[in-house]
C-alpha cells in the first residue's frame, strides 16, 4: 500500500535550502504552506534552521520516526542517502534529483543501485527525476512537490508520467476551477509504477476522476489488469503522448526509454473502459463534467438555444463526434409549443428565441429532460442584456439538483459583465463551456464512457482443435530454427484448427499436380513453396489464373528452373466471387497478441482498413471487429449484391484468437486473402503465413 | 461601394429609445460610447431628447444629411420608414428588425417588398434580421451594432452571417487581446451581400486578416471570383457551419433558408485560397498568428523547450496536422552544442531543460531562424520560478522584431504568478498559447495558407473534341426528353472526346455479336441498353466474364425473354488487369461542375476513396487530386506491381472537366470503372453514364 508516500505522518527533505530559488527550498516551502499535518524535518549537513524550522545533519539525526523522505541532492550523492534513510526505517523516498535513467548508462548505473539499496533495505521509491505527489485530504494536506500551482480539495486525482504535462492539467484545472483530490508524477518510475498508484486511487472513495497521462506503458498486461478493475465505477480520462514517430523518438531522448511509434494505446484504452484523449485542454474540460454530472445514458442529444448560429456549431459538432440529435417526442413538442413563443422552433435544436427568459428556458429544459430519447442537454446561453440572466441561471442550477440526466452549458458573454451568471451555473456543478465545440466534444466522451459502462462481459468459446497435431508442427519448426513456417506446415496447422481452406495439394511430382488440378478443375493456382522464399509473389513464385494442363506445366518448368526440382509446389483450386478480407494477429511484448480483421488483397497496405482487438476475443468483440472495417458495408451487400457470410468470417477472427492465446510461440499470423462468400456459403483461406518464436 | 455603410458621416437611429433594455437604446448608446465622429440623430414619434440627444418625429425632419440609417421598428412598419428614408435622401439602412424571411411566407412577403423599395429609390439594405456595423477607424470610429463587446482598433475584419457567431468571436478577440479593423453581421442579407463585403474589404489597407463565418453560399460563383482576388495577399480564415444534416436542418429552420447538406464547401475554399476551420475557438486563435506574424514558407518546424513533455505533444500534434520535424542541419547543431547545457537534447525537439535561461532560448531560437530546413519556430516555455523568466520574454521580443520566419510561443504558466512575462511576449506580437496542440494547429493553417500562396496558376488545356457530333446526340436527347442518355450515345460522346473505351458494338442481332465476340475474344461482357433501365446490374441487364459462343447465346436469349427482341445490347471486350478507379462530374447550381477521381468498382460507395475539384481543371489541380487519393499508392505500384498509367488518368480528368465546361447541359457524368493499365498502356473506360438536363 501507498500509505506512507500518499498519507505520511511525517516528512524529511533531504537537501532542504535555505535558497530561495532552489528545489530543495521550493519543496520545504510548499509543505509548510499548504499546512502539512505532521511533523517536517529539514536534513541540511551545516545549516541549523530551514525556513524557520530546526535542521538535522543527517536524517539519521531525526528524532522522530520519518514515513516519506523527499530527496534534492545531486545524483552522485542519493545512494548514499538511500542507505541512511535505510539506516533511519524511512518507508518511502521521492527522489526528485535528475541525472539518472534518463542520461545515459552511467545514470541508468546509478539508478539500478538505488533500486537495489532500496529492495535490500524495503525502502519503495518514487521517482527519481520526478516532480512529487500531493494529497489535498484535509487530515494529510501534503503538498511534496517543488512545482507552483495551488489546489483545492476535491474528487479529480491526477497522474502524469511527465511532470510538464501535470503541471499544465494542474494549471489548468485551477483556472477552471477543477478541484484536486490526489496528485502524482513520478518520471523515471523505477519503483512506484503507474498501475500501482492507479490501483491505490481505484480504493480511495474520495477520487471521483483519475486523469492520467503516460508516455510507455512498461508492463500493459499489468495496467489493463488495474484498470479493468477502475472503470466500471470510477472513470479514467487519459492521453498517450508519443503516438507519432517523431513523438516517439522525443520520449527517447528524453526519457531514455526505447519509444516505438504507438499502435496499441487506443486498443488497450478501448479493452479498459478508459476515456482516451488527444488534446490536453479538451481532457481538462472533459474532467469537470466527469467530476460533476450523473453518467450519460446513450448518445441523445437535445440542444435548447436562444441564437440559431451556435446553435447549427453545436449540432455539426455533435453529430461529427458520433453523436445523435433524436427527434423530440409528440409530448414534449405539445409541452414546448404550450411554453414557449410562437415562433420559437419546436424542433432539435430548439431555438427559444434571444428573448427567452426564465420562465422558458426553465420548462425547455424540463421538457427535454423527461423526453426518453434525451440523454443528455446540452443549454447554449448567450446573454443579452434584456433578459434577467442571473434568474436563468438560478433555474438551470434547481434543475439540476435533481436531475439524473447530464446538463452541459454553454454560456457565451463577457466574462467580467456577467460574472456573477457564470458563477451561480458553476457552483451548481454544471459545467459551463465558451463554445459549442467544446460542450458536444465532452458529451461525445460522456457517452463513450457510459457505453463503457453498459457493455457486457464477452463470452471467450474454446473451440476445439487438434492441439498434437499443431504442437508437433510447431515443435519441429523450432527444432528446425525456421521463423517463418513452409507453406504445407501452415497450411496444417489451418487444417487442424478446423479453418476452410481452397483445396490444395503439396507436391513435387508434375502428374500428381496434374491430376489434382483436374479433380477439383481449372483455374488454378501454382505457388512455389521453399522456406527460404518469405515473400513468394516478389520472387515470381506466384501464378494465378492457370486456366488449363499445357498453361500448368509451362509454369512447373519455369518453376524447377527457377527454384530448383526439389522445391515444393503448392497446386491450389482458384476461388473467386467473395470478398478478401484479412484476418492477422501479431504478438507485442507484454501485452500479448493484437488480431486484426480488414479488408484484404493489395487493399490491405493502402486503405488501411482494418480493426484491431486484443486477445481473447470472444463473439461481441469479433462482431464489433467486423462491423468497424468500412469493408463491413461490401460485406452487408452494397448495391444489390447477394450478402456475405458474415458469421463465418467472425469464426474464423475467434478462432485465430483462440489459436493465438493457445500457441503464444505464434508472433504472427496472417490469413489473406479469407474469401468471405455469399452467406451460408462460408468464409474460404486462400493464403497464409505463420511466424514463429525461435 | 460601401462607404455609406462602413464610413457613414452621419447616423439615424429610427426606433431610438431612451427604455435601458431595448435595442433602440442600446444602438445609440453604443454609438455615443464609442464616440462616432459624426452627427447622431434618434428619430422617435413622441420623445423630445433621447441619450440627451434633440430626436425627430420623423428621418425626414433631420437638418442634416442622413448617409446610414437604424430601422429598430416593428416588422410590418419598415417599409413605411424605408418610403421617409428614401424621401430623406438616405444612402444606406440598417434593418436590425427581426420578422421577415427567416418566421415564414408572410416574412418573406414583407422583405420582397422592402427589396422592392429599396431598388426602387436606390436605398443599399444591410439585414434584416442583423446585428449591424462596426469600424475602428479612428476617423469614423463607428459602433452601428447592438452588441456588448468592446473593441480596439486593429488589422483583423470580422464578417459573420450568423450575429450569435460574430459575437462570440468578437467576445473571444477581446478575451485574446485580438484587435479589430471592421465587424459586419448581416444577418438575412436582402440586399448587401457576403461577397460585397469581401470585395470591400479587400479593398481596405488596414484590413490584414479578414475572419470569415458563413451558414449558406447564396452565389458560389461570385464569392469565388472575389475571395480568389483577396487571397494571395490578405488571409481569410472562414467556418462553415451547418456542414452535416442535422446541421443544415437547424440552418433552415432558423433563417428559412433552405440548406442542404454541405459536401462543397472545403472544395470551393481550396480553390479560392481559404484557410478553412471547423472549430470556432481554433480559428479565433489563429487569427493573432496570421495577423502578426510574417507567412509561413513550408512545412518544416523546429521546436524547442525546456520540459520533455510538452514537446512530445507539440511533435505529435504538429505530425498529425500535416507538419515536419525535419532534422537539424549540421551547423545548427553544431551551433547549438555550443550554445546550451552539456545534457541538453541537440535533435528537434531540442530539449534546452528546464534550467534554460535567457541566453540559451536566445541562442537556441537564433539558430533555428537560421536552419534552412525550419520554416516556423515553435517555442515552448514552461516558466521555472528559478529562471528569469522576464528576461526570456524580452529576449524573444528583440529576436522576433527582426525575424523573417514565424514565431509561435506555448508558455505553460500560472498566468497571473507570470503575466509580466506573458505581456512581454505579446506586446511583441509573438502569439502565445496554453496549450502545445493550439500552437501545432496553428502552424499547420499557416502552412496551408503558404501553400496556397506559393500555389501556381493552373494551366487549362483545351482539348480537340468532335463537337458537332456531341452537340447533335444532345440536342437529340433533349428533344426525346431522356435524361439518362442510352448507352450507344454515351459511347459515342466519349468516343468524340478522344477516350479509350473498351471495344464494343450495339446491335439487336446474334450474329452481328457472335462475330463481334470472336473478332475481339473472349472473355466478353453482355448489357442491356434501354432507356428505362438506369441501373442494369440491379435489373439483371449486366453479365461478366462470358467465357465462349455458347454462353453468349444463352445470355443473348435470356436478354430477349426478360427486355424484349427490340433492345439494345452492348457487347463489350472485358478487360482485367488494370485498377479500377471511377471518374465522374456532378453539376451544382451557381456554382458549375464538381469533377471526382477516385477508387471505382464496388469500392467506391463503401470506402469513399475520392478527390473532388472545380471545373475547369488544369494538369496541376488534376495530379493534386489523383494524388489525394488513397489509390494513388494502388497505381504508383505496390508490393512490387508495376505502376499503372498515371498520366492516362490524369488526362481523363482534364478531358471529364473540358467536356462538361463546353457542354455544361450534362448534369451529371460517371466513367466508373476506367481500368488504369500498367505505365504508358494507357486507361480505359469499361462502363459510364450520362445524365442530361430536360
Amino acid at each position: 500500500m501507498l500509505d506512507a508516500l500518499f498519507r505520511p505522518r511525517s516528512v524529511a527533505v533531504i537537501g532542504a535550502s535555505n535558497k530561495k530559488l532552489s528545489i530543495g527550498y521550493r519543496i520545504l516551502h510548499n509543505l509548510i504552506d499548504f499546512e502539512f499535518k505532521g511533523p517536517l524535518y529539514p536534513v541540511h549537513p551545516k545549516e541549523e534552521y530551514i525556513l524557520d524550522l530546526p535542521a538535522y545533519q543527517s536524517v539519521k539525526d531525526i528524532p522522530g520516526a520519518v514515513d516519506l523522505a523527499h530527496i534534492v541532492v545531486r545524483n552522485t550523492l542519493v545512494p548514499q542517502m538511500m542507505l541512511e534513510c535505510a539506516e533511519k526505517g524511512v518507508k518511502v523516498v521521492i527522489i526528485n534529483s535528475a541525472g539518472f535513467k534518463e542520461i545515459g548508462p552511467e545514470g541508468k548505473a546509478l539508478e539500478d543501485e538505488v533500486v537495489r539499496i532500496a529492495k535490500e533495505n524495503n525502502i519503495r521509491v518514487f521517482g527519481p527525476n520526478c516532480q512529487g505527489i500531493m494529497n489535498t485530504d484535509p487530515k494529510v494536506s501534503v503538498y511534496a512537490n517543488f512545482t507552483f500551482t495551488k489546489i483545492q480539495p476535491g474528487n479529480v486525482s491526477i497522474l502524469a508520467q511527465s511532470g510538464g504535462i501535470g503541471e499544465v492539467v494542474n494549471n489548468r484545472f485551477s483556472e477552471l476551477g477543477i478541484k484536486i483530490r490526489m496528485y502524482a508524477s513520478n518520471g523515471n518510475a523505477c519503483d512506484v509504477s503507474i498501475p500501482e498508484i492507479l490501483e491505490y486511487w481505484g480504493q480511495d472513495e474520495e477520487t471521483k476522476v483519475i486523469v492520467l497521462h503516460i508516455e510507455s506503458l512498461d508492463n500493459p498486461a499489468e495496467f489493463i489488469e488495474v484498470t479493468k478493475k477502475i472503470t466500471p465505477t470510477k472513470p479514467i480520462l487519459a492521453m498517450k503522448t508519443g503516438r507519432t514517430e517523431e513523438g516517439a523518438r522525443a520520449i527517447t531522448s528524453h526519457t531514455g526509454a526505447m519509444i516505438e511509434k504507438d499502435t496499441t494505446t487506443d486498443i488497450i484504452f478501448e479493452k479498459c473502459g478508459i476515456v482516451g484523449f488527444k488534446n490536453t485542454d479538451e481532457l481538462c474540460r472533459a474532467a469537470i463534467a466527469f467530476s460533476e454530472q450523473p453518467a450519460s445514458e446513450g448518445n441523445g442529444v437535445g440542444i435548447i438555444t436562444n441564437t440559431g448560429g451556435p446553435a447549427i456549431v453545436a449540432a455539426d459538432e455533435c453529430v461529427e463526434t458520433g453523436l445523435e440529435l433524436p427527434e423530440l417526442s409528440e409530448k414534449t413538442k405539445r409541452s414546448l409549443k404550450e411554453s414557449q413563443f410562437a415562433v420559437a422552433s419546436i424542433n432539435n435544436p430548439v431555438d427559444i428565441l434571444a428573448t427567452a427568459g426564465p420562465n422558458e428556458y426553465e420548462a425547455a429544459i424540463n421538457a427535454l429532460l423527461e423526453d426518453e430519447r434525451i440523454d443528455v442537454v446540452l443549454v447554449n446561453f448567450i446573454t443579452p442584456f434584456f433578459v434577467d440572466c442571473e434568474e436563468v441561471a438560478r433555474r438551470m442550477t434547481e434543475i439540476a439538483k435533481t436531475a439524473e440526466k447530464p446538463i452541459i452549458a454553454v454560456i457565451m458573454t463577457n466574462k467580467s459583465q456577467w460574472k456573477n451568471t457564470l458563477e451561480i451555473v458553476r457552483d451548481a456543478g454544471i459545467p459551463v463551456y465558451s463554445f459549442p465545440e467544446d460542450a458536444a466534444k465532452v458529451i461525445g466522451k460522456m457517452a463513450e464512457y457510459g457505453k463503457y459502462k453498459k457493455r457486457i462481459e464477452d463470452q471467450i468459446i474454446d473451440f476445439v482443435i487438434d492441439d498434437g497435431k499443431i504442437e508437433q508442427i510447431l515443435r519441429n519448426a523450432q527444432k528446425a530454427k525456421v521463423d517463418f513456417l513452409p507453406q504445407k506446415d501452415v497450411f496444417s496447422i489451418l487444417n487442424a484448427c478446423g479453418f476452410s481452406l481452397a483445396p490444395y495439394l503439396s507436391s513435387q511430382d508434375l502428374q500428381e499436380i496434374l491430376n489434382f488440378a483436374s479433380e477439383v478443375g481449372y483455374p488454378i493456382v501454382l505457388k512455389i513453396d521453399r522456406e527460404d522464399i518469405v515473400h513468394k509473389s516478389d520472387a515470381g513464385g506466384v501464378t494465378l489464373g492457370i486456366e488449363d494442363s499445357d498453361e500448368l506445366k509451362k509454369v512447373y518448368q519455369q518453376y524447377q528452373g527457377s527454384f530448383g526440382k526439389q522445391a515444393n509446389i503448392i497446386v491450389q483450386k482458384e476461388v473467386s466471387g467473395g470478398v478478401e478480407m484479412i484476418v492477422g494477429a501479431t504478438y507485442q511484448a507484454k501485452l500479448g497478441h493484437l488480431v486484426m480483421v480488414g479488408l484484404g488483397g493489395i487493399y490491405t497496405e493502402v486503405l488501411k482498413d482494418v480493426s484491431f482487438g486484443l486477445a481473447a476475443i470472444g463473439h461481441n468483440k469479433a462482431g464489433e471487429m467486423v462491423e468497424r472495417t468500412k469493408a463491413y458495408k461490401i460485406l452487408d451487400s452494397v448495391r444489390g449484391e447477394k450478402k456475405k457470410d458474415i458469421e463465418a468470417l467472425i469464426s474464423i477472427v475467434k478462432r485465430v484468437s483462440h489459436l493465438v492465446g493457445r500457441f503464444p510461440e505464434i508472433r504472427e499470423l496472417d490469413l489473406n486473402p479469407v474469401m468471405v462468400l455469399d452467406e451460408s456459403k462460408g468464409a474460404v483461406i486462400v493464403d497464409a503465413r505463420i511466424r514463429i518464436q525461435e
